[in-house]
Formats: structure tokens, C-alpha cells, sequence
């Protein structure tokens, strides 16, 4: 980053206004967006996917952060291993597939051949004097939080996804990813920044008037509301609510499951946040009649009325983890104006199609959801690209966790860009 | 706009030879699209439209100049109004087809609601401290001139946009665009700087071997002609045109009609010319046939045997007003190499499709233009990317609207680069 | 170029760490890519077609190195002749299609007219005053080197291109390219960098595994192989590959043609390398049979099994020359990450489609090898873009071409960007 945008950037992140919305430039400027891939999306953890996405020895996974393509590979000895996915040689990519299963990692330019472990087994015509043993696969940073896989591309990466670990495991762990399968993948290119695909998540303000299936297992009121505007009926709703909210957690301690809400989404390096959110009518399942969509449950769980944990992390993911299913969402910017959300479906492993789940209904309201966010980005990327958008203000009753989004957000771009 | 920038187009602009076209970076360098977004688009009064395009209480428009989006709304007093088409809570984009009806503007996002006047009327969870009062929609300066729309985005527009009103609204008002609709509406997508755009209408050398159609009605010679180069065919040729202009020219003050040439193209902030052109044969309309194509003439004409009148307004448009139908041109620039051009057709309101008008008759000698000028504009853009080009000789008998366009440019340019 | 790209690339250059691939930004970077077309692109001899491309007086060929837009035309004494594709009046494109034939060169925009001398014949409306004579095209430097056609943009081109052609006329004339014709073309666009595709030519590292149909004439033995990895089986096809060369080379001389190998690959601004190859099985021509695939030989031979005489230029070409036919490729830059690939296969001028060869297997071989070589380009472009390449080190056995080739762009690069 040259000194001209660093002082720039430095004063649009000094300037920024509490409770209100990013200045323009965080949203379209080409500068920024290289700033946070060098900051955000090159120094911290990133969620990329999960154990069953690579479930045997020499199964692989590409994965793409902007320019950086990275291998996530099984080893032999069932490790999870992440390594550059470029030759050594003259730089070629090695694996092209999304997903692939290998012997060895084969360069097919000049047939370089790299161990599961990243090490230079072969290098034809190269000579007596050639250094094999310093031609190895780069490696890159990986964790694994209790099935959710994470990648860091920084030398150092953030010390305190232990601090996550600890704290998301119990929550994470009944529903036990590594014995699941993913059942479907969507790549959704939503075209606005990818902060922008993130506040949208941050918020259930948007979700009565545009998310017609979402809103049938999902409460509006779970995600605030302001107490002035309530009426009678809203009181009723907003008693009965808070009973199931109790309710849950009862029903989720009495399973031996951690339930509380946890949330340290702009104190740390690392942000994350988990709640156990009460499912509507049957309380099963984020489906369309809100009753398990597979029933095979995951894990050892017995009971299908867990309602839903959710999981956000800090920069770029969320996950709903059912008695019954996963769904499972990354973020990776494209471009200023264009970002993939990817979202995997997952069900007990031995879980079977048309048996134990029907796909369709397994999948139906987390892609009409998704399809109507990523208008609804596309419109807010419009918007943020004239120039007679300023800043407004979030909702304090609402739009908490968009605020504490951008405060992550802009504590970490401050915290680097200060230190360059 | 950057020192360096402005320093280097202050330094071209002065450089400029007369009657010669521009330098190359004017038609390809990013860094002057910007420049001509921000002095020209942004600060002078840019025709956008006309009257009937937003003929009820609730009908908007919405018009894109570059990354700005304005809604253009008739607000339930039949008043005409224009505002920034930026919601004030997150900046979400308001309005997103070209054409629609509205009872309220309301934001898809989070239900914002605002009045055709432009206030903020409802906006949920906000609490009892925010100022709804505060976050109206931004509007944007809009001027009826007889029923064409102007808009300027500048806070404080250009204030001779008076003058050019009070001298064209005589030429145009007998033609009634207020009773009028839009029958047929072309966007095409030119291959080149808006400023080629320009220029390619603001000459007809180039009509004799290009537009076989438009020469049907037209006269070469009325666009000018090197005196050395006529021969006795020529003159003779001549001799009938200069007897038809003043033919004319009786005949619509005979009608109570404006019909002297005015112009004011390169010596006002807001250019405009206004001139009434003989048409061959019938002389009635610019058509394949040159009689009328809407059986039903415009306003309370009675004559359909009044030639064109043609109006050009700087920087962005051109108009041609017959007995029987106007066509209207606005250029709008897309990227430094691509440019919009958009033409309308109006007929008389209570003029019936198959009965009074046909609508392929009425439209084909403009469409076959427009893609005619569409490719020439492409070879211009070509060669001006050219390393090998250089600023040509403009013909001072047949390129006289070309150098006063360009004049107007630069000097425009030159007044907002000095200042800022 | 700015001073401060000048500048790095300066230093970038210095730090070039030889027997290794070039750092990313030679790949990726926008401001290297235009320094390379100003330096390499527009101040040497770069290949562009053949005479039979441009048989007849009048025919033209139009090629477009980036911006550049250069007209070849036969002119009516049979001279070969090359013109900037503007014109002189506002700059438009003249000719557009590949290929054509004219008469004169009239600009479709304003009908400005000009000889196939480039000398301006005709312009209307310019009045008295008009210097037609100061109004010719711009003329482009071109040589014919025993038919292959070179042109250069800068006002002075390098002298050495005598040298170049004095070297290479006795290789190539026996094959007699003006008695040619072209009979299939194809563009091919890698989306890699230019210099990828050049260095991707330069070794046959990747044939082995790579192409298939390649390696049935050609021998992997040719291109080089490391000594210490070969076994009794290699020993034995080594000595078999030295006996076929020591055997063609004699076989040529006694046909009166140059055979020895001339390497001024790196030693020279306008760089060559000649180098007759044997052919496998038959020894006559790169095809899938390695017979011959047309019937007529070219010029006077008599003898078809003269293997292939290799030809390679740089920045820009290479070209397989067999007794039957001739395959002649040139590269040309689109932008930092893609290339256009131009292939051109001739045959005898009265060489019988159907009767004498066969379209599909004159040009099998090379199709298939073009789109595999496209596709390794593409993957080394995409490792390249990764923050993680780094420059590997080339086989001192088998890359000494790209070597080679590397070295020659870092020395004209230093040479030129010096001098700035």
C-alpha cells in the first residue's frame, strides 16, 4: 500500500462515524479493497470450509482468496494440511478442480511431484545440484475448530483463535461435523463488497418485508426491536418469545449442551458470537414447516427440538447448526463490487437421499434467502456508488451487530494500518 | 480531481489547437472521463427527458449519469420533481426499473418511506430520538423548458439556463410536448467517447455517403459546403435550397412560428442553437417518404409542411421537432470509451398505433441512423487509441457545430479547472 | 512511464536473479505491461504474416499491436508498404476487416482518399487553404526477410535487422514463402501474459507429458535432458537422435541448404535462432504420420525428408519450416494477462486442396499442440497472480532457450528504460 493511501485510509477510519454506515470509499474504492485483502483477508483467520469437505487421505480443496489459491489437503495420517497452489518451479497452479483426490500433488507443466506433506519427491532434467529439499509446497497456517476449517495466510497468524476454539467447541461439538457429509454447495455472486454482504447478515431488520421463507421458522423479534413502536399484539409476541427463550435454554442444558449466549465480536483479533435461537411452530428446523428435514439426527443428539445455534465470526462467516442439518456460510471478496458467498448443506454421514432427507426441502429456505439478500446487496452496493450517498445512521435497537461488525472492522484496519 | 491530474488537463486544454480536433487523451484517458463527469456532467444542466415520460401523479423515471441515479417523479400537484436515488438509512438504491408508479418512494431494504415530495414519512425501530425531519431524500435542480427535462447536479446550477428557456420555448411550445407520448424509446450503446458522440451530430459531412436514409429528407447542403469545390449541378442544387429556406421560413411566421436561426452554442455556460430546415420532396417530415407519419399533428398545427425545426442544447442533446412527431437524442457517457445514446419518438397523445401513425414508418429513418453514426463513432474511438493519432483539420464550411461544440468544451473545462 | 514506475521497474530488473523466472510483476503488472509495449513493442522488429498474406497489388492486411492499428498493403509496383490505420482529417479507423482489397484507402467517415503510397488524393470541403500534401498517412517501418514480414513503430528501428536477415535468407529461401499461400489461420488467445507464451516456446520441457501428438515427429532428445538421469534405454535413443542429426545435415548440404545451427538469441537487439531439427519415423514433416501432408513440395525441392527447419525470433515468432508446408506463429500482446497466439499454415501457391493435401491433417498436429500449450499458459498466469510465487529455477539442461529469452527482455528493457 503506498504512503498516499495509507494516509488516506488512515483518516476515512479516524473520521468514521459511530452508528452510522461505512463512507463510500470502503464500499467501491479499488484502494481499499486491496487494503483489505492485505489486512483482513491476508492477516486473519478465514473460514473456508469444513472437515467432510475433505474427508479421506489425498482428498484436496481448492480455495480461492482473491489472487491466493490455496490446497487443503488430507494427508495420509488424516491430517488437514494447507499449502500454496503454486509450483515451485516456474509457478504453475497445480490442482485446478474445486475438489480432487490425489496420489501425489503432480505440477502437469513439467511434472514437479510434491508429497501430501508438501515436499519435492521428483524434479526431472534438473541436474545433480539442484536443492530438493528447498523446492517444497509453501505451507499456509490451518485450524480446525471443532470441524469448521480455518486458513491464515499471514507468517504469524492471530494467537487467539485458541480463545475461539475453547469458547465455540462445546457449542459446536453435539453436532459433530466430522461424521457429516456435505449434501449441497451453492456459489452465490452477489454483486456489491463483500462488508456489505456481511452487514446484510448482521441484521434481521430487512428479513419481515423481504425473507417470506426465513420468517416462517425464524422469529423477527430475536433480533431486537424498538420497544416505543410496540403495540398490543407485538407485547403478546414479545412475551411468548421470551418464554421459549427460556424454554430452549432449559431443554438444551438439561441435553448437556451449552446454550448461553457468548459474544465477542469486536473485542478481539478474532471476533466471534454464538446463541441458541428458538425455532417457530415445531422448533425443529430452519425449514419451510420448521420440523427436522432429515431424520437421521446428527451427532448422538436424540432430541429433535434444539431450535438453531448460530455462529458468527469475524471477517467472513456465519453457520445454523439444527438437531438435523448444518448450513454453513463464507465470504470471499472477488472484486471491490463483487463477493462469492458460498453455502454448504450438511447431514449425518450416513444419512440417506430420499430415505432420510429430501434434498429440495433440506436446502429450500437458506437459497431463497440467499437469493433475496443478494439483491438486496446489489441494491446497497447502488446506492453506496453515487455520489449523493452519505452515511446514515443503524438502528441501536436493530442493527447492533452490523455496528459491531464495522467496529471490528475498523479496528483492525486501524490497528494495521497504524502499524505500516 | 487530483493536482497532477488537473495540472496535466489544464496543460492540454490550453495547448488545444483551434479547428482541429482534440487530443487523444480527451477521448480515451480515464483521468479526463472523470474530469468530464465531474465539470461537465456534474455542474451544467444535462436534458434527461421529456414531459411525457412521467405523465401521472406517482410516474418516475429513473435516469443513470454515470454512478449518480435520479429519480425524476410527478409529484401529486403535477409538479416535476428530482432527487437522488439514495435511500437516506444505508444508502440502498430506491427506484430500479427505468419506469414505474409509485404511491410512496418506499426502500426495499428496511421500509423506509418517503412522499413524492421527498420526505422521510416512516422509518421503523429508529426510537424516539432520531429526526425524521433530517433524512429526506437529496434533491436535484430540475428546469422544464416547454416540456424538455433538464436536471443539474450541482448545487448551485448554471443560472442562464433561463435565457436558453425563454429563447427556445417559442420554437418549441407549438409543437406541445405536454400532449404528447412516448411511443418508441431506442437505447443504443455507442462504441466511444461521449464527445464523438457529439461531434459526430454536430456536423453531415460525413451524411452523403453514410445515410442514405436521413439524405432522403435532408439536404446536404444545408449543413454547409466548400464554395471552390460546387459545379453547375451544384449550384443549381444550392440555388432551390436557399430559395426553400426562405419559403420556409414565410410559411411558419405565416403559422405565427419562430423559425429564424439562433445560436448560442459556444458563448453561453448553457449552448443552444435552434434552426428550421427545409425537407425534400413533400417537405413535410423526416421519413422515407418526407410526408408526415402521425396523421394527427402535434398541438393545434394545421400545416404539415413545416420542415424540422432542429434544436441542439450543450453538452448532451438534440431534438427534432416536425408537424407531426418529435425525436428526441440525449448522450449519456458510460465509461471513457462508451457512451449511451437514447431517442425517444413523440406523437400526438390521442394519436392511435395502426390508425394515425405506424410505427415502423415513423421510427426507420432515425434507427437506421443511429446504428449508421453508432459504427463511425466506433472508427473514430479506434483510431484515436491510436499512438499514431493526431488532432485533424475540421472543415470551416462544413465542421463549424463540430469546433463550437468543442470550443464550448474547452472552454467549460477550463473555467472549472482554473477554479478548483 | 512515470518517473517512479521507471523507477521500479529499474530496480526490478537490476535484481533479476539469473537461471530464474521472472518475479510476478513481469507477469501481472499493468505498468509493465505498457512499458513493454513501449519498449519492446513499439522500438523492435516485431513479426506480423508473410508476403502470400498480401499477394496482389491492393491487398491489404491490418494488424493491430495494442493501440496500434497498421495497415500492410501491397502497393501497384508490387511493393510491400505500412501505414499507420488513421486517418489524417478526425482520426477514424480506416480499414477494419483483416483483410481486403482496395483500390484506394478511403476513410468511410468524410470519403478522405488515399493512395496506396499513403498520399492523401482526395479531401471535400477543405477549401483552398487545405496542404493536402502535409495530410499523408503515417508511414511504418517494414522489412521482408526472404518473406517473412517485420515491422517496426519507432521512428528509428534497430540497424541489426540486416544482420538478422543476411543470417537467415539462405535457411529460409529455399522454401520459397512468395510462392505460398496461406491456407488456414488461426488466433488463439492464452490468458496468460505475452512473455509466458514466448517462454512456454522455448523448451520442450513439457512436451513429454503435454503433447501427445507434438512428440510423434519431434524428440524430446532435441530440446535437452539432464545426463545424470539417463538410463540404458536413453543412452540408446540419444545416440540414435545424434545419428538422425548428424545424418540431416548432410543430407541438406548435398541439397545445397544451410543446415548448421546460428543461435543469436540474447547477443543481439534483434534476436534470432535458426536450427534444423530431424523429424521421427518417416523424417518428413510435422504431422501425425510424419510423411508429408501436401503432395507439392515447396519451391524447387525434390527432397521431402529434410526434418524441420526451426526458426525463432525474438520478441515475437517462431516457425517450423518442412519440405511440404510451412506453420508460422507470431504473439501478440492484448493485455497483462491475455495474448493473442496467431498460427498461419502455407503450402505450395498451386498446391490443390483435396487433391494434393488435406486441410485437417496439414494442421492437426499444431492445433492440438497450440491448445495444450494455451492451457499451460493459463496455469502458469494463474500462479503467478499468487502472493506466493516466487521465480524457480530453470533446467540448465532443458530451459536454456527461455533462458535465453528472459535474458534478452531484461537487457532491452534495462537498455531502453536507462535511457528514459
Amino acid at each position: 500500500m503506498s504512503t498516499m493511501v495509507a494516509a488516506s485510509l488512515e483518516s476515512l477510519l479516524r473520521r468514521r462515524k459511530p452508528g452510522h454506515s461505512l463512507e463510500a470509499p470502503f464500499y467501491t474504492s479499488p484502494e481499499i479493497f486491496e487494503a483489505d485483502l492485505d489486512i483482513v483477508f491476508r492477516r486473519h483467520w478465514i473460514y473456508v470450509g469444513v472437515e467432510p469437505d475433505v474427508p479421506e487421505p489425498g482428498d484436496c480443496m481448492v480455495i480461492d482468496i482473491d489472487r491466493a489459491s490455496v490446497i487443503i489437503a488430507r494427508d495420509d495420517d488424516m491430517g488437514l494440511r494447507a499449502f500454496h497452489n503454486v509450483c515451485r518451479h516456474r509457478g504453475a497452479r497445480l490442482v485446478h478442480d474445486e475438489k480432487t483426490t490425489v496420489g501425489n500433488i503432480v505440477c502437469r507443466y513439467h511434472q514437479w511431484t510434491y508429497g501430501l506433506d508438501g515436499s519435492l519427491l521428483f524434479a526431472e532434467h534438473m541436474g545433480p545440484d539442484f536443492e530438493t529439499a528447498c523446492h517444497g509446497l509453501k505451507k499456509v497456517h490451518l485450524r480446525n475448530v471443532a470441524g469448521l476449517i480455518f486458513i491464515c495466510l499471514a507468517d504469524e497468524p492471530p494467537a487467539d483463535i485458541e480463545d475461539m476454539a475453547r469458547d465455540l467447541e462445546p457449542y459446536i461439538a453435539p453436532h459433530d461435523i466430522a461424521n457429516t457429509k456435505v449434501v449441497q454447495q451453492i456459489d452465490l455472486i452477489e454483486e456489491g463488497n463483500w462488508k456489505l454482504t456481511m452487514e446484510n447478515n448482521r441484521e434481521c431488520y430487512h428479513c419481515s418485508a423481504n425473507h417470506p421463507e426465513l420468517t416462517i421458522p425464524l422469529f423477527a423479534y430475536g433480533f431486537g426491536y424498538s420497544p416505543d413502536g410496540v403495540d398490543d399484539l407485538g407485547r403478546e409476541q414479545i412475551a411468548r418469545y421470551d418464554g421459549l427463550v427460556c424454554e430452549l435454554e432449559a431443554r438444551c442444558e438439561a441435553n448437556g449442551m451449552a446454550a448461553r449466549e457468548i459474544d465477542h465480536l469486536d473485542d478481539r483479533v478474532t471476533g466471534y458470537r454464538a446463541q441458541r435461537l428458538p425455532i417457530d411452530q415445531h422448533g425443529e428446523s430452519q425449514t419451510m414447516n420448521t420440523q427436522v428435514a432429515c431424520k437421521k439426527l446428527l451427532g448422538d443428539l436424540k432430541d429433535s427440538k434444539l431450535g438453531g445455534l448460530s455462529v458468527w465470526t469475524q471477517p467472513n462467516s456465519w453457520h445454523h447448526f439444527m438437531s438435523d442439518h448444518i448450513v454453513t456460510f463464507s465470504v470471499l471478496p472477488l472484486s471491490p463490487e463483487r463477493t462469492l458467498l458460498r453455502t454448504k448443506w450438511l447431514v449425518h454421514k450416513d444419512a440417506v437421499e430420499g430415505v432420510d432427507y429430501d434434498l429440495r426441502n433440506l436446502i429450500s429456505v437458506w437459497v431463497a434467502t440467499n437469493n433475496q439478500d443478494g439483491e438486496l446487496v446489489g441494491y446497497a452496493q447502488a446506492g453506496a456508488r453515487s455520489p449523493a450517498y452519505e452515511p446514515g445512521p443503524y438502528s441501536v435497537h436493530t442493527e447492533m451487530l452490523v455496528e459491531k461488525f464495522v467496529n471490528w472492522y475498523v479496528g483492525r484496519m486501524s490497528a494495521h494500518n497504524a502499524a505500516a
